[in-house]
């Protein structure tokens, strides 16, 4: 069935209706909440829309997986790191990250890093 | 192979170092450009990220097809009509329109209505 969620506005906070912030307890991630927007309560769904907010000195864990990410930074800055580049990012940069590829996501500045991060759903 | 399209860091134009906008041609399409993020060109990705630019007045066609679409507003305002529902959306909201469902997005403002549109990459 087809979902909307509503931002809620306060783009100081992200938030959106209907769907709840959590923390994600990876070993190696520091600081970053995660909502899941899309795709994972709708069963037809082939893949999943998460924005992940990575606060100041925070970071996604080192580490590799068979699946793919497709990564659109909203705002902030910082880098990504793919096997051994790393490069920086800020808003709207596109990245995706093949299966198999070391990453990490680290924020470098005083201000949330944001992006949308794509799976497939398999992978969930 | 994993790679990054760096914003050209334009916000009145949208526009990504190694992708290349085009029109879309469908029938009951206006005033919108495509700009193919990612996945289309990496064989292992399993689902396409567009970015799609509606001018002023400019509107998606009102169709159906059997795959789901995931979007996320980023910048502009408009509306989107899913079946006999029209709700307006504003930048952040994310929508899910399941495959089936008749859609159509509609840019109501002065401004371009600017979305983040996901989709399997067997309906490309």
């Amino acid at each position: 069935m087809s979902v909307i969620h509503k931002f809620k506005g306060d783009t100081s906070i992200y938030g959106w209706q209907g769907v709840n912030g959590m923390v994600p307890t990876e070993e190696g991630i520091k600081d970053t909440t995660m909502h899941i927007l899309l795709g994972k309560d709708e069963s037809e769904a082939h893949f999943i829309t998460r924005y992940f907010r990575v606060e100041a000195g925070g970071c996604s864990p080192l580490h590799q997986h068979p699946h793919e990410h497709e990564v659109v930074i909203l705002h902030g800055k910082g880098t990504v790191q793919i096997n051994d580049d790393v490069t920086e990012v800020t808003p709207f940069d596109a990245i995706l990250i093949s299966g198999g590829d070391m990453h990490q996501f680290k924020n470098t500045s005083d201000e949330p890093l944001g992006f949308l991060c794509i799976i497939p759903k398999l992978a969930s």
